[in-house]
């Protein structure tokens, strides 16, 4: 039995999202598919964030157990000819038996993507939200800061009904680059549609048409209605996900550029 | 009569290149059907760089003339909501009648984008070419350095018979961000497939198959046979065109970021 952790790059656009699904082409169908056809055997892949339709990864992080043991340096280049373009592992390593990227990860961290400028760009068509309407930074700034910390985060989030909904968010940075911002948010683990309703609700601070005073509020509304809209999918990259081991899978999405990556000056 | 100069960029994945063909997709194609629906008049639309099957721009400039005059900041927001999401004017203005985009020109640059790292990106997958060998800067360099200046490109071209092939290379610059090479080439003209073989040739320096010190004798040789192959299209933008009225369009390509993009600093 061999237990292996791979760190996935995939472009979402043509993905119905990271779960497997019947009939439709997701991240867990082809990884299962490729890592299958190499063992010979049915494998079931866990992910560490369960990205919806659309959203990129360039830290996903995923792990899988079977019954060959696989040399991981010769297995990256193996899985990656049988993975289709848009998707491909970055790095595998062999990791303790019973390891589960989605249980042992402490931390998350998504980047999101807005092009804030009058035009469009065709290049960042699929890779970024287009909010032609000047986004004020401070605002933006201003409501995020009450959302670090920890909270019942039931506003921001689409909930089956019972589910658990306190997170602790560990970072919330919104940063102008040229015409692109870029948001990160850190936390110990995400609700469904949270990164987004976080995203439209502070993009809607930043046109004016909400005030950043009235955050405290729609975190304590404890309802989704509370709070703004689900920004789109396009703009999402799940970017990394740390380990009690010390790993971290955090790679910059590439619209943001290479220099300065957080990756490099780590 | 109204003459206008567009600024525009696209994702030349799915063109046929930029010249108007018959029953093929292409960048003119597009923009004079969508200029033609504004103006009611059939429109021809003179382009910088006549781009191939596959190549980006980040800075295309195209020339047209119209008998109905247009304001041109309505005319970017119309023209953009008739072109395809892969295609969009980033900028407009009315200039002198009988402007042409191409003959105007006095500087093109191109900007050629090469992943280099093991394992491929699927977020570059469109966008960069993936070396997975090392390539060796220094090499490149040395290798880059004889092609600066005005010499007969033959080759480095696919050139019709008689067709003349003198051209001035201004700059020629090679550089590592991270995992990405980017290079950058500006002359008073290209050839047909001039960058790409010119990018094929160094690349073959970078990885050791072919000598840095060779490259006067292959620039000598004028026969297509003596240089190295032509990189693929993906990787390739045409940045920007430099007019004598001091108008620039260079637009960095967005893989290589924001903060340090040249249009910032210049």
């Amino acid at each position: 039995m061999t237990t292996l952790r791979l760190t996935v790059e995939y472009d979402g656009t043509e993905f119905c999202g990271f779960q497997w699904q019947p009939e439709v082409r997701t991240i867990a169908g082809v990884l299962e598919w490729a890592l299958g056809r190499l063992s010979g055997e049915s494998v079931k892949v866990t992910g560490a964030g369960r990205t919806d339709s659309g959203v990129h990864a360039t830290g996903q992080v995923v792990s899988m157990t079977a019954e060959r043991a696989f040399p991981p340096d010769r297995l990256l280049v193996a899985v990656n000819a049988n993975l289709p373009p848009d998707c491909a592992a970055r790095a595998a390593a062999e990791v303790e038996p019973g390891f589960s990227a989605r249980f042992a990860a402490v931390e998350r961290t998504y980047v999101y993507a807005i092009l804030n400028h009058p035009a469009r760009r065709p290049l960042l068509g699929r890779y970024a939200w287009h909010v032609a309407r000047p986004l004020d930074l401070d605002a933006m700034r201003d409501a995020a800061a009450p959302l670090v910390g920890t909270h019942d985060f039931r506003s921001f989030a689409t909930l089956e009904p019972g589910q658990p909904s306190t997170r602790t968010v560990r970072r919330l940075d919104v940063a102008r680059r040229g015409e692109l911002l870029r948001i990160e948010i850190a936390a110990d683990g995400f609700l469904h549609h949270m990164v987004r309703t976080i995203v439209g609700t502070l993009a809607e601070c930043g046109t004016g048409r909400r005030s950043p005073g009235e955050v405290p509020a729609v975190l304590g509304a404890c309802e989704r209605a509370a709070a703004g809209s689900t920004a789109p999918a396009h703009g999402l990259y799940l970017a990394g996900v740390r380990y009690p081991d010390g790993y971290d899978s955090f790679a910059e999405p590439p619209l943001f550029g290479h220099l300065d990556a957080r990756g490099l000056s780590r």
